[in-house]
């Protein structure tokens, strides 16, 4: 597959299918940046924890394929699980040390998650061998883990993190939105606005003042299960407790009716 | 560099340089089983838990590229250590799982010894992509673990191990056998010995009996410090306590003056 013809330029934007906007804003921050731009379809079984999640992720592959076709996409590449994992369902037997923020926030909710994303990440690139990949920031600490894989094996490729994609009430596109009721749906536009309350206040209040606010704003909305909301350094995730930190963001995980959803605010 | 024109087989023989006839012995072997041969010559600086010994490591060059020249080995590929560790000297920050024997015998004396051997093999093997790779024995436990490192990325190619060499007294041929001394030379003959007169009792003697009985003979041996002798399961190097087992191995590890050798026998 000589994809790279003279000097042309090849972009990945790897995805679990299920598209929407977002993914379609990074195919075309992508078509900017490179000659060619490969969407990859892949429901990755091993970043998985809980088996019911990965059965009900959504999978409307006629629909993506026409999505991305309209989109200019020049090339979508499907593997199957046995490509991909020729020993599945066997556990993949190597090891990425990513660092301790492996272990926070999703990585605390979802063991192993972050091993996950970042081997098939990995596999993705071996076979597609891009020269720049995209993300969304909706996924802020795997964006993060992915370019310490990069770091870890040195990878000649650039990792770009792509703006939030939002409804027009503000909710955080994703695939799995198709699954909320309609009062989820209205639920779910708290984890925004306590994000956006975060930001607005940040120069106002206090670390601690800012965190019982908008924890106090989820727990206080019916149906909506908070796993956490934090303030954290955007390079370590680790929780700050004073607004000296240079870069923080605001990031947020809850449970919506049957779903679980993340967010997340740049301060 | 696309090696593989039409259905031309390549085979690799990775190498620390320093060649000698049982290097040559994987040549010739690979010759037959291939139509294009690289020779790799690195040494390895990953799998060295002694700086000393990686110091002392002899690499004389021109003799090896002559060696190979002489032979007709098609490439010799000779990366450099930032070639293969881009971010050397910092440590690699990838694991693979290469099951319990990963402790064992060497693994026991050379900590971390089997994470940089298969390491660096995955990377020459990323790097030439052979159909078929040739290993000598006397490198017993290094085979296996690269077999396991080969299945748990699935990767496409066979791994061959090769008969060990020996010079005519008997000691099995290696690239550290310069360090010896005259004396060194003579006592290192044990070796051999006690693995040969295990094979030849194999049958007569309980395992007890011939551990003890070699073990004598290499600790009455001037100048000769015993790491290990031990028989073991060829598959999982565990000790073996009957002989029902089917394939069984003696292996020895010894000091023989400052030089540290290796040597096994199938029985």
């Amino acid at each position: 597959m000589p994809l790279k013809k003279g000097k042309s330029k090849v972009a990945l934007v790897p995805t679990m299918g299920a598209l929407h906007k977002g993914h379609l804003s990074l195919i075309k921050i992508a078509q900017q940046e490179a000659e060619i731009v490969v969407c990859s379809i892949f429901v990755n079984p091993t970043q998985f924890t809980d088996p019911k999640d990965l059965e009900k992720y959504p999978r409307p592959l006629e629909h993506d394929i026409k999505m991305l076709n309209d989109a200019g996409c020049n090339i979508v590449f499907m593997p199957t699980v046995k490509e991909m994992y020729p020993l599945f369902p066997k556990p993949e037997k190597w090891h990425i040390d990513l660092g301790p923020a492996e272990f926070l926030l999703e990585g605390e909710f979802r063991k192993g998650h972050y091993q996950g994303v970042t081997q098939i990440v990995k596999k993705l690139f071996d076979a597609v061998n891009p020269d720049i990949a995209f993300f969304g920031q909706k996924d802020f600490q795997q964006v993060l883990m992915i370019k310490n894989m990069v770091n870890v094996f040195d990878l000649p490729l650039e990792i770009i993190s792509c703006p939030i994609i939002r409804e027009e009430d503000g909710l955080a596109m994703s695939s799995r939105n198709i699954h909320l009721s309609a009062t989820d749906r209205k639920n779910a536009l708290v984890l925004n606005k306590a994000l956006t309350y975060t930001k607005d206040h940040f120069n106002k209040l206090s670390i601690s003042e800012l965190l019982s606010h908008a924890k106090a704003m989820i727990n206080n909305t019916p149906g909506v299960e908070l796993d956490y909301f934090t303030i954290a350094d955007e390079s370590t995730l680790l929780p700050i407790t004073n607004k000296d930190v240079k870069n923080s963001v605001a990031l947020v995980a809850a449970k919506v009716g049957d779903t679980r959803l993340i967010d997340n605010m740049l301060l």
